[in-house]
């Protein structure tokens, strides 16, 4: 069966998931890097890092993953569909390897880059989108790559089968809220939680299978 | 020396204190008793109880205290200042044991209990309250009993020393906020994360020594 998951989200202890304002030269605001320094810090992301649980979340990112589902605020910054040159941030090779799918009000031709990722604009509702992608996924399953935005309209869906939110002990005070109008979300979910020596804490979310 | 702790805390994922509405009937609101049935489970609520984390952090609330400071709004649901025989929700013994100053735009003569505890109401700014629960708690320590306006207004004029903050993986949705207006206030402390077998998460807030 092909699942719906979510992978290093990271938000703040009071829930945001970016500051604010998100520009070119600042993608999460006034959060800077403080909301992935965990994940930069492992081996997944630079080889002299650290082995030990951070690692073995971040590493869960790939496997599996047949296709990506973003929002249009993590493809690029304010103003990108003025740019009929912005491709992304992620240079000509991007690290998803597969379709990913942004959710825009800006629809545009499909952009191959090299590597297996095709950028594919879509306008179209949560449930809409989970299907367009499944259907590229191939049997495989559909990662929702963020921002808060888009998590929380999948999450509010009842799409999400699995996600791995990271909480950095960190007071943002501004920024994209993640948890707004997802009140009992947690009902539907078992919940596992394990803080990292690094000092942040990682949620399993799991679906509840119906009874 | 004297400090200012905070302990037992709780908190939802997406940062409430309380949930909504509170009344007599429901102190809590609609969180009812999910946030502190981790506590209720534990040895120092109940001799039956787990004798783990949870318990060892627990039991931190009384050794050393020799005053608490409350909000208005955690000594008695709406309405209470209009009733002349309010004492407290906790029976003609609560459980404090020492001078209680509740904080109210409503005061009233003190109130002398059976066990130690006297509750004091005061209208005075976090800083006063504190000069005069710490004369009284002579030479121990202040405890900020909450709720969360009062936890928050005292992070916000930097008078805690230690916080021991247990978030509960559940979502309110509404209720009181802690965390609002408090940006950046983690870089005031070290903060020590432990993840218990329970569900829920002890956050351990220290001071920072100033450099
Ligand atoms: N914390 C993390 O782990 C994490 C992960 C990923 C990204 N981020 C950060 O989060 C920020 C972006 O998050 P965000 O919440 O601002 O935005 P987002 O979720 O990336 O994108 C939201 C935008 O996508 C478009 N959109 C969403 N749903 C749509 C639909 N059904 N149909 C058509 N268009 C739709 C809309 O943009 P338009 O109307 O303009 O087209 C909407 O404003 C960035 O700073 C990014 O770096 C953080
Ligand atoms: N999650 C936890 O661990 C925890 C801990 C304790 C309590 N609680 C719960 O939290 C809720 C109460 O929290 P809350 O945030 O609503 O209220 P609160 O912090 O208990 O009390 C706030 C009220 O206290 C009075 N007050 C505060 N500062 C004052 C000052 N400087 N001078 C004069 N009066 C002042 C004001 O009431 P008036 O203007 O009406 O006098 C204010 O509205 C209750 O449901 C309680 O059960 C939760």
């Amino acid at each position: 069966m092909s699942l719906t998951r979510i992978h290093n989200f990271s938000v703040s202890l009071d829930g945001f998931a970016s500051g604010e304002p998100q520009s070119a030269e600042a993608p999460f605001g006034h959060a800077g890097q403080r909301l992935h320094q965990w994940m930069m810090a492992t081996q997944s992301w630079d080889a002299s890092g650290t082995a030990g649980v951070d690692n073995a979340f971040a590493q869960q990112h790939d496997p599996g993953i047949g296709a990506e589902i973003m929002g249009a605020n993590k493809f690029g910054p304010p103003g990108w569909p003025d740019d009929q040159d912005w491709k992304g941030w992620w240079g000509p090779n991007p690290p998803f390897h597969t379709p990913v799918y942004v959710l825009t009000h800006h629809v545009r031709p499909p952009i191959e880059m090299e590597g297996g990722t095709t950028f594919h604009f879509l306008e179209a509702t949560p449930a809409e989108a989970l299907e367009t992608a499944r259907a590229a996924a191939d049997g495989q399953d559909v990662r929702i790559g963020g921002g808060a935005t888009v998590v929380r309209d999948f999450l509010a869906a009842g799409l999400v089968d699995h996600m791995h939110l990271v909480q950095v002990p960190i007071v943002l005070g501004r920024g994209v809220r993640v948890w707004d109008g997802l009140e009992g979300i947690d009902e539907g979910f078992d919940v596992e939680v394990v803080s990292s020596p690094s000092g942040v804490t990682h949620f399993t979310f799991t679906r509840k299978v119906p009874s």
